[in-house]
């Protein structure tokens, strides 16, 4: 009956003979992610050093994670940081479907959107989808997605954002507000268009094809809220792209901005490539984990190394293809730390186990600061609510 | 784009090379309507003389609009009246698409579940589908349904339903009190279902494809209100049935009730045979129309009679064919007026002229009557919301 949607979308044009090794949808991320053509096949742009001078222009540096590309595609973000110039000033949106609990991938874009927030001095608007991830899949209970949104909203919390310009959506709580003007998306939208953008398929139940309008209702909702067009920034893993496409499609006839986005990567697991996933918790570090549990999972992790100490000595690692080398930059290491690690790996100077050891060091110290945070969240959740009051 | 629904629920079933002649779903009613049909193909079941007699022997009488056929289908009444007898009493619900005025053909189902409410002292929720009328026809803009929302609204009162028993439930008001119910619903249906129920095709926007559960939450509704199963019985115009149909194949699986119904037939228009329909006003008498309108309405109206005097005189009219004969049946004549009038009718004796000034008469002391109630109810709209206190 409610089987879940068969996605096939964007990864699956096989013109010219080629099949493409990995897809990319909304449910699903599997395989190992072609980014420059993930930008060809989404019709997205990449981040062009000229938009990254415009950022360093107004914000007087190049944020990490935007130099070394976990940001790495757009859609008129350089036409969103022309408007905040002109005065026009961009809310954030982002998000998160709340089927697990929070692992360092999450946080990534997190804290990408939280530095944003402090540059531009944006208002910010955090969706939970529960709604979807209850109707996504038939094995998850309202009771189980409820705990987990509750936890999640710890994490985002922890985080940092400003709580005085920053509020949370919570599908199911708030649909209130959301409903209005989802009704007046999914008008715009017929079946053949949501097929064809999000993999629909017959036996794809009536509550998922009528969700994507729930998820596009934020980026409309800044322009209900201050009464005027206001253009909203969307950062956010390019899995999601689907979501914001549909959305721009209709935004011009609604009378609104269509919303921008920037793109992140995946964060890689620490078992294998591909994103890092809930549901295979031993390739993730999780906020909640135990110190020993992240030792392990450091120890354990898959690297980019040779199977021997010699065979390292001699040949040398693959720093790029090691996710523990992408963790420890995109988390912990200085940009120059992590350079010269790049270099000391590939001459084979620089063992496995010294990397891990450092993951693990940084992991569990980091952890342990943010649990701390998390608890201190605790307290201050209903201020962040939607419904609380203004920003 | 947004086309409406493509509906060719039930009556499209040409097995045998039969092809009937009329056309029910919920946003199309065409054709003259063979409801004897209608029964076979939606596989409701007959109200016998055994089901009436249950009535008459819990009220002490059988309701005229019972009586003459006027509600003459159902599903699980006769359940539904032994639940009421062991002690498990029943909601009503029912409801309207403010998609326009209100005419007689409207009241005709909330006279009768008023009777209802007051015989079996029953709670009723009455949901208004602005949503639905919003999403249904790309003419319509959310103001216009706005507006019949809050006119619809002072007709239902009008009608003089218990205000301590009956709350009315907007959708997009009370969203947040559906929207959960709903979800669970549509997680139950998949596309294929849905499509072969209401008739929806690829050119079906998606918010059409998503509603059907928004109109089956309230089934579920007072069992989540009382915390225990609760029998809820829907009275309404048949060509609602798809929505039931379907809330009934989930009810069992999401540990409730299946709701039981009990259909009526369309009134006829004055104009033709067919429902009375607010698309072509001339046909229907709305509950705004002034005394001058309603007299030209009635005096205008089609008739079963013959085309002159001389040839009704000598072969006598078509009472059954008449929607005046049947708009006196139902609203202005006792049992025995009735009578009368189409044994009078039948042999010649009675002219057109004659039953078409009772009804002038009738329709226009009726309306001024009802305006008067109807202002006063604006008064009490904020009692009857849903979201107002506990029934």
């Amino acid at each position: 009956m409610d089987r879940e949607p068969n996605s096939s979308f964007a990864t699956t044009d096989n013109a010219g003979g080629h099949e493409d090794e990995f897809k990319v949808t909304p449910w699903e991320v599997e395989g190992e992610i072609d980014y420059n053509r993930l930008i060809e096949k989404f019709g997205t742009q990449s981040i062009t050093t000229e938009i990254m001078e415009k950022v360093k222009s107004m914000t007087g540096e190049i944020h990490p994670m935007l130099k070394l590309g976990y940001f790495f595609s757009h859609r008129d973000f350089d036409w969103i940081l022309d408007k905040q110039k002109s005065g026009e000033n961009f809310y954030l949106y982002t998000g998160r479907g709340p089927s697990g609990m929070v692992h360092m991938g999450h946080l990534m874009p997190w804290m990408f959107t939280k530095y944003l927030q402090d540059k531009f001095n944006s208002k910010l608007l955090f969706q939970l989808t529960d709604d979807e991830k209850f109707l996504y899949s038939h094995d998850r209970s309202r009771k189980e997605i409820e705990h987990y949104t509750r936890e999640n909203i710890l994490d985002i919390i922890a985080v940092g954002f400003n709580p005085d310009k920053t509020r949370i959506i919570i599908d199911t709580r708030h649909i209130q507000h959301l409903y209005p003007i989802a009704t007046e998306i999914a008008k715009k939208i017929t079946f053949s268009t949501a097929k064809a953008v999000f993999g629909f398929s017959n036996s794809t139940n009536i509550g998922m094809i009528g969700f994507p309008p729930i998820q596009a209702a934020p980026c409309f909702l800044p322009s209900i809220i201050e009464g005027r067009q206001v253009p909203v920034l969307i950062p956010a893993a390019i899995d999601q792209d689907p979501y914001w496409r549909m959305t721009r499609d209709v935004a011009d006839r609604l009378g609104y901005y269509k919303p921008a986005q920037i793109h992140s990567k995946f964060l890689p697991g620490l078992g294998m490539l591909g994103k890092m996933s809930s549901s295979k918790p031993e390739t993730a570090i999780f906020t909640s984990d135990e110190p020993e549990t992240i030792e392990k999972k450091s120890l354990t992790a898959f690297t980019g190394g040779q199977a021997t100490i010699s065979l390292q000595k001699q040949l040398g690692g693959n720093p790029l293809g090691c996710p523990v080398f992408w963790y420890l930059r995109y988390f912990f290491d200085t940009e120059k730390q992590s350079d010269e690690r790049m270099v000391l790996c590939k001459s084979g100077n620089l063992m496995c186990g010294e990397c891990k050891g450092d993951l693990a060091k940084g992991a569990k110290s980091f952890i342990v600061e943010f649990k701390k945070r998390r608890q201190k969240a605790e307290n201050v959740v209903e201020k962040f609510m939607f419904d609380a009051k203004e920003m």
